[in-house]
Order: structure tokens, then sequence, then C-alpha cells
């Protein structure tokens, strides 16, 4: 029999950009869907009938509240042992030094295995429950990082990532090979039948890939209906040798249009140096963005233009892009988004500022829309999967405090009181639950 | 008798700005001092006569290493119920309608006893080992604070803040009580002879303070041999107002030149926009600045210039700054400083970026050095005072993970990659244990 559950307290969705809806009320889920959403004095009145017909109610508790569940749409699974290192280099540099090394021991699935054991189950501690992944360039490897997808019952698309250019590591793979594996992983992907997981096609990027295994790619994702994810104008030096290697475009976007791969179903990571022509085009093509804030500062990439990107009309989600980024977390995410936009309006640029608001929906709702996901998640509605997270903004051992004072005076105040405590200075603690189509998934790491 | 006991494994601290020194080996600390620092083969050496003499050994593990605790130079004890709340508001509109109404409610010094408890616990579990605090304008609350950093034993200087012009909250003394009520509190700090706690002088800034009443500060400082610590430059709105309000001075710092506070024992937060005049006045007057990147990011203050204030010779520690800034960490804060001079690098400014090893001595000896207590505190040298953290990078439960992989080729390697995950992504979770002058004292929240 399916697994009928109420839950009923203070919710939290966003419902645009800007606008967020918080309320006391009810959610009711059966079979992993949203059936009922209601206030509480609606909640009252049905609440024997629900308990006769035997719900299992859940009822939050002061301190408490419900939200969407948290999208990666950006981050490169097999580069976690990585994290916090080497973050003193350049891209390309870092790339060679310590990147690609590290990703061609996945070839070993052994390795593999025990490392995205613990990343999956880190990012489900962070109250991720989509994960946009990169894995290697390994066909093997990368379905390791599957299976641990699968065995934590985390929501998630993952890529086997295809180069086919040189590298100084030796980490690439011959087209005729790449064009073989990439299928074969989209099938084995397809034939998993979990319907939490999808295959990503996932050409590293245009340093890395050329136009005949980008265009066959496409043809790839075209055939299986599948996202393409890549990466996108991050740094300086990446884009002046994308554009030496590729004379015949005027754009790195042009590079990638021309291989056929910007279209509605796919997300670009960082698009830190668009030109504003770029962005029209992304944004007439209908590619999303997933923004990495952490990993443009930290690599000494940019400040991404966040604010001209939403203007220009694209879906923009946040990225933790580990390694590159050194953090796992996309509460971390949604305040180095906003460090950055603050950063860029004191430099003088008008609106750049992204307010608490709208950091919460580019980590939730934002964030499915650029996966094309946002018909199951992102956030509350009937008949949306439920994907949630249950947090506890003054959890025992938390990092925030409870204190005997208080400046709010209505109910919504109190319930952004405890979002913006949560999104400044929460963490892992503070997700008490997490739910992913209904199923409770977090565990002890 | 006296405690003695060795600390034996890897040890981290800093000789530098830009000198960090990893090693392997021990410290012995008696009576709270550090009396020897060695390698670990003379360890091995005396092992047996130190044994025999009764020395209490503590093995670090793998994975563990002791560093210096954290100093924080800045922050205000009673805004701490507000953490993460109002951060939309510029600074002038926060004070007035988040922070001075908050801060009134201290002259309740049951209330003032119960916030206090829990800001001291929160640092000390944060690895906070020395704080500056500005406390509130009341002397009975303030002392509470007092109370609560000797109750706790955390190494601490404290403010009375004295405020003596109208703001719409009313919150503010004539300037004759505050004068009194000023060496009052010195002086009952004094009584306490806590050899950990010191009183500090603390006029809130020049938006609330006149030259009288400075003046008089001064002397008090004087006379007590005190800190004097105070806000300068943090914003735009403030410099004009303060321009406006003493036209006969040609900048901010000339303000408070001519009441006569900046001296070698003075501490300023901020210093955001300070011109190179102002920033050559401060460090020919011997003045410390505590950089507050946080709070300068979220209340739209500015970037701050850390580089320029380094070059200019003025020594700098690190301030959390809470509520205008949204963490109590010393480790956040060494990211936020990181995050803002990195951003001000990629706007153009040459040299900017300060280094995880930069950011590194700020937290610790550049601190120490910024409140005056370097000749005691921020790093392990033989006659130093015993604050240390024990760090445990890979901690159950924390946010690190261990991976069965290894960039690195020597033991120095090691050392250095563990500082980077603690600085870049640790927490106070991996704070296992917290040392002030040879005494644990941290414990669970
Ligand atoms: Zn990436
Ligand atoms: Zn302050």
């Amino acid at each position: 029999m399916a697994s009928e559950t109420i839950y009923s307290g203070l919710i939290a969705t966003s419902t645009s950009l800007t606008q967020i809806n918080i309320f006391n009320g009810f959610i009711t889920v059966e079979d992993g869907k949203i059936n009922r959403i209601g206030t509480t004095s609606e909640f009252h009145k049905l609440h024997q009938l629900y308990r006769s017909n035997g719900y299992n109610i859940v009822q939050l508790r002061p301190g408490q509240f419900l939200m969407p569940g948290l999208v990666d749409c950006h981050t490169h699974a097999p580069q976690f042992p990585n994290i916090g290192l080497g973050l003193d280099r350049p891209l390309l540099e870092w790339l060679d030094k310590y990147t690609f090394p590290l990703e061609k021991k996945y070839s070993d699935t052994q390795f593999a295995a025990a490392v995205y054991d613990k990343v999956v189950r880190r990012l489900l501690n962070n109250g991720t429950t989509t994960a946009c992944y990169f894995g290697s360039l390994s066909l093997q490897g990368t379905l390791e990082l599957v299976q641990s997808v699968i065995a934590h019952r985390q929501r998630a698309l993952v890529g086997k990532v295809s180069m086919n250019l040189h590298n100084d590591a030796g980490y690439y793979n011959t087209t005729e090979t790449e064009i073989k594996e990439v299928e074969i992983f989209v099938r084995k992907v397809l034939e998993a039948k979990n319907d939490l997981v999808q295959p990503a096609i996932t050409p590293r990027f245009a340093v890395s890939c050329d136009e005949e295994l980008m265009t066959n790619l496409s043809k790839i994702a075209q055939k299986y209906d599948c996202l393409i994810q890549s990466h996108i104008s991050e740094n300086k030096g990446e884009i002046q040798y994308v554009l030496e290697t590729n004379p015949d475009s005027q754009s790195y976007s042009e590079v990638y249009d021309k291989s056929n791969i910007l279209n509605n179903k796919c997300i670009m990571a960082h698009a830190v140096h668009l030109s504003s022509q770029e962005m029209a085009l992304l944004s007439r093509r209908g590619v999303s963005v997933a923004h990495c804030a952490a990993s443009n500062t930290r690599l000494m990439s940019g400040l991404c233009p966040l604010r001209r990107i939403l203007a220009s009309g694209i879906n923009v989600g946040l990225g933790t892009d580990v390694s590159g980024g050194d953090s796992a977390s996309i509460l971390d995410a949604m305040r180095r988004a906003m460090d950055v936009s603050q950063h860029l309006q004191l430099q003088g640029e008008a609106d750049a500022a992204i307010s608490w608001r709208e950091a919460f929906y580019l980590a939730t709702l934002g964030g499915a829309k650029a996966l094309s996901l946002a018909d199951k998640i992102g956030s509350f509605e009937v008949g949306k999967e439920f994907d949630a997270l249950l947090i506890n903004v003054y959890k025992d051992g938390g990092p925030i405090d409870c204190h005997d004072y208080s400046v709010d005076t209505t109910e919504t105040e109190v319930g952004e009181s405890m979002l913006q405590k949560l999104i400044y200075l929460g963490d892992d603690r503070n997700i008490e639950k997490v739910y992913i189509k209904g199923v409770e998934v977090k565990h002890s790491l």
C-alpha cells in the first residue's frame, strides 16, 4: 500500500524569483506526490478524517519548517577528494595539475565506488535532493556514480564526461570511443528504469571537445531526449584558448552553437564573461546557466553578472562546482551568490545584488527549471513530487542559537526570520530530515 | 601543583604574514605557558624523562593538528539575537531599526546574562580563544558580559559602549553620566583581577560621540592603560554624516585624532573607505584595524582594501562584527576576507588577493598584534601562553570527508592540505578541543 503522510506546520516555498510563500498549513503526500496543500484551519477541519483514513501525521514543532529540497545544478563527483586543495592555481593549470590526474583514477571502479558513496551521502546530508553531476571520462567509473545515486535514492542527472582533445595528463578518448561509450552509458542508465535518475550528455568544454564530437553528442542527446551539460566562459585564459582554437567562431557561445548543443535541455556552468550578444543567444536557444559563485571566486575566474543573466531571460540555478568550489552545500552557494552580486553592486553595477529571497528561489525552483525538472520539483505545488527538507533552525548542537527575543509581530515575519537565519548562517545540522519523492533519505554520514 | 602537559603531533603556527611553520613535534605547557617547543625526534629522546616527571602527554592522531586559538578583534555581544536578520538595510537604518532597540534591552541584567552566556559559549565553541567585545550602553548589562567571560574562562577585552549624541531610539547617555560610568566599568573589571579579561574604552563611533566625550574617554584609557576600540569609515552615508557634523575636520580619521584616541592601543573596525592620507595617519599613530568582511558585504558598506591597509604598515586582525556580520566564526571571517580581497583583484586591484596563509595569520597572530596581545598569544612561541585549538580535520559527523587519495608527498604538504581543508571548509565540529592559557574550555553548547 502507498504511504500517505501529512506534514503540518510552517511551510516555505518560492513562487517566483522574488516571492516566497511562507504560511502555516499542511501538505499531504501520497505515493511521493503532493496531492493537497492547505491552511492550518483547513487541516484542523480535516484532521479526524485523515486520522481515520490511516494517514501518518508529521506535526512540525516551533523552530521547524518545511521547504523544497535544494538543487545543485553543477558539481563534479570525482573531484571531491580534492575539495579545498590547490585553489591558488588558475583554471587551466589547476585542471592539469590537480584535477585530471585525480579524475583518471576513476577507471578503478573500486576507488570510484568508495568515493561516490561518500559524495552522494554528503550531498544528501547537505539537503541536496537533486544533483546534476559530472562524472569522469571513465564509463565504468561513472556507472558506479549512477549506482551510488540509486542506492541512496537521490534524484540526479549523471554524465559520463566526454573529452577527445589532447591534454598533458593524457586524459581523453578518441572521438569514436567517446561516441560509443556515451551511448552505452545512456542506455545503461535508462535500463536501470529508476525514475529519479537520468543520464546527461556531458562534453567537458570546448577546450576538451571538438566540433565533430559535440555534434555527435548532440545527436545522442536528441535521440534519447537527454539534458546536455557543459561549461562556458568561465575564465579569460580559457576563452582566449577557445577562440584561438576555433578561429571560425566569433564567440565561445558560437562554438557550442555550431556544434548544435545549445537548446532548451542544455545547462551551461559559469557564464562569467558572456557578452550581451552571447546572453541573447543563450536566451533565444533556451539554454540555462548554473551559477557557481564559490568556484568563480576561488579559481579567480571572475564575478559572474548574475543579474544581467537573469535579466536576459535565462533560467539560472546554483552549482557548487566542487572542487573548483570549496563547499558542497547549496546553502553556501546561496551565500556566495549573494556575496558576488553584492560586491558587483558595490563596485558600481546598479541593482546587481540579489536578495535572500532570490537566492532561495535560485537554490530551489530556479534550479529545477534550469534542469528541466520544474514540472516535478522545486516548489510545493499539487501534482509535484515531494522533495523536501525539514529544517530545525535551533537544532541542539547546531550553528544557530535561540534567544528569548524577537522583532517579529506576525506569523509571516516569524517564518521569514527563521528562513533568513537558515540562509545566512545555517548548515547541514539544521537539515533534520531530507525527503525525496516522499521517502526520507538522510542518514548519518 | 601546576598542570604540566605535552602536546605531541602535527603543529601549525604563523611566523609572519606569509609564513606558516607546519611541523611534527611537541609543545610542553606549564602553568598555562609554553616552555618548550621541539621536533618529534627530540620528543622521542625526552619521552621517558617527561613521563617519569609526571607530565600528562596528549598524543595527536593522524588527521589532528594543533594551532593557535582564533582571535576575534571585533564583535557586538548584545547583537547576537539579531544575527542573520535585517541585513537588507543600510547601516544607519539598520542601527536605528534593528540594533539600538535590541541593545537597549541589556539594562535588564537577567536578559543580558542569558544572552551573554550563549554568546561566550558560542565563540568558544567556534575556537575564538580571544574576543574583543562591544557590550551595550548599559554599565550593569556589560558587567554581565564580563561575568560570563570570566565564568567560561575566555580571554577577552570588553567595552561598555559610549554614546552621548541623539538617536531616534533614545539610546545614549549624557556626557557626564557616560564618563562616570566608563570609569566605574574599568575599575570593576580591574578589580576582578582576572588576568584573561581587560576593560576596553569603547566610543561607538563619531556619529554617536562628540569630541568632548571622546577626549575624556581617551584620558581614562591613558590613566588605566586600556585598549580603545571604535568604528571608522564603514559606510559612505556614515562618512558624509561625520564630515557634516564635524566641519572643522578634513577627514573621519582627523575627527578621532582631534579627540586624541588614535594611538598604539587603539583598534578601529572596518576602515573600508580610508584615503591614503588617513591610512598613513593611522599607521603613524600605531592604530590597528579589525577587518570585518562579512559585515561590510551584508550591510553593503564596501569592499575593504585589505592589501592597501596592510601595505601601509597597519596591524590587521579579523572581526566577525555580529550582527552586521552574519557569522560568529573566525574560520568564516578568513574565507570572507579571502573572498573580498579576491574580488578586488578580479576587479583590477593588482595583488589585492590574500592567500589562505595570510588569512591564517590575520586570524591568529595578526589579531593578537592588533589587540596588543602578541607578547602573550597568537602563535606558539616559548614564553607565550597556550591558547590553542586541537583540530580534527576528518571528525566524524563533521563537514570534511576523508578519502583514500592524496596529492601530497612530504610531511609539510600533508599538514598544509589539512590546514587548507580546515580553512576552506571546516567548521566548529573540527575544533575538537579549545585551550586558553592551558585550560580546556570547549564544552557542549
Ligand atoms: Zn565545473
Ligand atoms: Zn561593529
